[in-house]
């Protein structure tokens, strides 16, 4: 990523409550307080950093108003009132460039239904296939190679990444992005064992997603048995997760990657999964739970919840054994100790 | 989905043992029994929603034979044998509406190799790739964007859907659906280790799937690294499960979402892998044997064994421990009174 | 794979140290020591199946020096250094007949920038994607339905295979092969929570991948919040693993199927990770640590390190404790018992 910015540009951007030092050159990098060159920007996002500041060679610091050091020559310290914040608003500024508006239309190659709605605004890229009925709204970029099934229907502002697939039937909403791989509205997992084999149960619902939602790379959401499956508003799901059929994400949840949801499980709004956390079917998970990574959830958690572990238990308990744990082998030798000195007491009572 | 049957229509599907009550209304929707509402079909599956049947506001409801209650006004009740069967019926009908039948032919837009034998019976749908020396079967459907590898066979009315990828020299055999996605056939993970670098292993093998098999979106299967990784007729396989080389699946087995088997492993017949389990190289799980959600299983079990946690175990004792690991906390005071007491009666008759 | 050797040229492929016997016929194939028959070449590649020699039915069998059983009539054994790595020279032989060296240029169907710099001896396979500005080495192989986004640059030798996405601004280094399905650059996964909303923090750098990495098919590695993602030279990742933004995984490391890595953390170099092992945020793993599988690893771990377990501990002792676990129920009876001893003991005393 070619990133030249000066040091007023910056300061244009981030509108620091102070600034100290100064700074000639162009920032044309970005990085971490150790890995920092002359010419980068960095920022103290996380107070375990803070030893770096001082050594760090960066040219332009973004700092918490409260930072006390002084720059060294040639170095621009920016105050700001949250310098992650300052940072993603840099950010954003690059990623205008390194990810321009495309202009709308359809592209050459790509195979678009008689009968699908195209908005004017949406552009439709390279070896795309937009099947019969499909609704593709304004502004929406299907960035290329992505497969959009009959009578599905993408929101206003959608962003579908390259080899994504949404299925027939399926429906998002507005400003959605999908990352590449990802896969809306496979088959649910279901059958009925009849005679010694699996008949297929047919799933004949679909997915519904809500505004604002993304979906990580390789991610897979299977659509219902019947009626739907669907992800709340706002919700942000990372690479590599398993939705099961007919589950109800609710609004602003977070699952972390190579999370699974089995069938008809309900998670409410806020809820936290940490990395690979598993949760069965047909349970609930209340209001703002939280679960550590690798978690394996088999029964309902009630708003607020903190668990972890497999089976999930609460997390302050489950800490609690862990520690327990590693003194098993202690414990083990205590135990033989007292049955040993039990035994000569008996003898030499006897 | 649009679904309109008439009473008269879904009693013709499900041929009821008896009928209670009428209803005027159209069958519009397909809910569960408290989601339902007036125009849906809902049904009693698991005894454990029995008392959400008297509240609901389903025009049909699907009841077992047995069932007692009444009809509100305007409710039909259909008295089956098995609820669950009678809506997979209702649903397999409206399937063929979801997915109609293509026409056969190959779509301008795929590039067919000039020596590949397509039946003139399949469908070869936009932008897929069919390489030198594929077969592809009678009735067969690639929806879009698939590619079949050199030498490749895909047996009569197999379905593979968007995306989906069968690299070279890899067998399918009738009726076998794969969901978005999928890819059969990537290479074993397999290398020496000579002077510090890791030198790869050819993998020369191939991929045999039987019939009547399904796999889910975005699982992959590995090509062995020589003979086959071979997966056996009417196994079902969820989402992102991992298969490596030379792995052997018997028949009629479910693989649940996020399972990993490692290389060379062989599955007997009717074998049931919960989510996210996990299973070592080299070993063998026995005829029907099933094991838990996350289940890490690093030996040999037994045909019919059911094993849970990581390292596996009989899922039994594995329950007991869980049980007795959350009575730790409580073990360690006993322990500690019990060296208390003794060090209280030492000191009493010192 | 058809496969055709007389028993003269697998001698010239593996310069065995000696022969015993003779075969006449053809090899066609290659199978383990008990599936073997005629006509199929075998191998003792593991102490553990030398009980298996006397009985294979294979026609030509590679076998360590210092064996001393004697062939069958009409068998023909090669008595070599390393049995595996004599195999691998002849799997590499037929690889070249698997997948034969395409011819260079762009196939009509793909859809090339016209900046885009593809170099003459490179191949471009079906319905692949060029976007501006991006580089294709010499001697690179995009199979078929390949995404290379804008300003993305493939090194020399490289190999993609169906379906593979690499996007904007990503770098490969020479001979990095990607099975199907890869993504490379998605997004990474960061949010910050303002006023009830995660509001996504843009993610504007990129990956660079060394050379002689291979990444088995559906991993998805993500691009950097800034900097880079990276992956050392030589190392290689199986199917379906995550790579977070802003990970630096070190050269010559191997990390097994479903291995999840969260964002920021650092692998030195030669770590070896089970599959579904999990590995929290911003901690550094040491050079040559390894840990089993499904292990979840939430710090840092020394160089030569080896853990197990959720939270991942030392091995020995994680071994240790799970066979004691396994003895919970007993040591609950032993305490039981002592306790009742005392409360005898008591009563008799008072």
């Amino acid at each position: 990523m070619q990133v030249s910015f000066s040091a007023q540009e910056i300061i244009e951007i981030v509108r620091p409550k102070a600034t100290k030092g100064g700074c000639e050159s162009a920032v044309e990098g970005i990085a971490a307080l150790a890995d920092a060159k002359p010419g980068d920007l960095s920022f103290l996002g996380n107070a375990k950093y803070k030893v770096e500041v001082p050594g760090t060679a960066a040219s332009v610091v973004l700092l918490p108003a409260e930072y006390f050091g002084e720059p060294k020559p040639g170095q621009l310290f920016l105050l700001v009132e949250n310098p992650s914040a300052a940072l993603a608003r840099i950010c954003g500024r690059i990623e205008q460039a390194l990810w321009p508006k495309p202009s709308p239309g359809v592209h050459a190659s790509a195979v678009v239904a008689a009968d699908a709605a195209v908005d004017p605004s949406a552009t439709v890229g390279p070896l795309c296939v937009v099947e019969s009925g499909a609704m593709i709204g304004a502004g929406v970029h299907l960035q290329a190679q992505v497969f959009v099934g009959r009578q599905a229907r993408i929101g206003a502002g959608s962003w579908l990444m390259a080899g994504t697939v949404v299925a027939a039937e399926c429906v998002l909403g507005n400003r959605v992005r999908l990352q590449p791989g990802v896969v809306i509205g496979s088959d649910g997992f279901g059958y009925e064992f009849v005679q010694g084999r699996h008949e297929k149960v047919p799933q004949v619902g679909h997915v519904l997603i809500g505004d604002d939602v993304e979906i990580g790379a390789n991610s897979t959401l299977d659509r219902a048995r019947f009626s739907r499956t669907s992800i709340g508003e706002g919700t942000k799901i990372d690479n590599l997760v398993q939705i099961a059929h007919n589950v109800t994400v609710g609004r602003h949840c977070l699952l972390c990657s190579q999370v699974g949801i089995s069938g008809s499980t309900r998670l409410e709004d806020y809820v936290v999964l940490g990395g690979q956390a598993g949760v069965g079917g047909h349970i609930t998970l209340g209001k703002g739970m939280k679960a550590g990574g690798q978690a394996g959830i088999t029964s309902d958690v009630a708003p607020g919840g903190f668990v972890n572990g497999t089976p999930a238990i609460p997390y302050l308990l489950e800490r609690k054994i862990a520690v327990l744990q590693q003194r098993l082998p202690d414990l083990f030798k205590r135990v033989d100790a007292l049955e040993a000195q039990w035994a000569d007491a008996k003898k030499s009572s006897s």
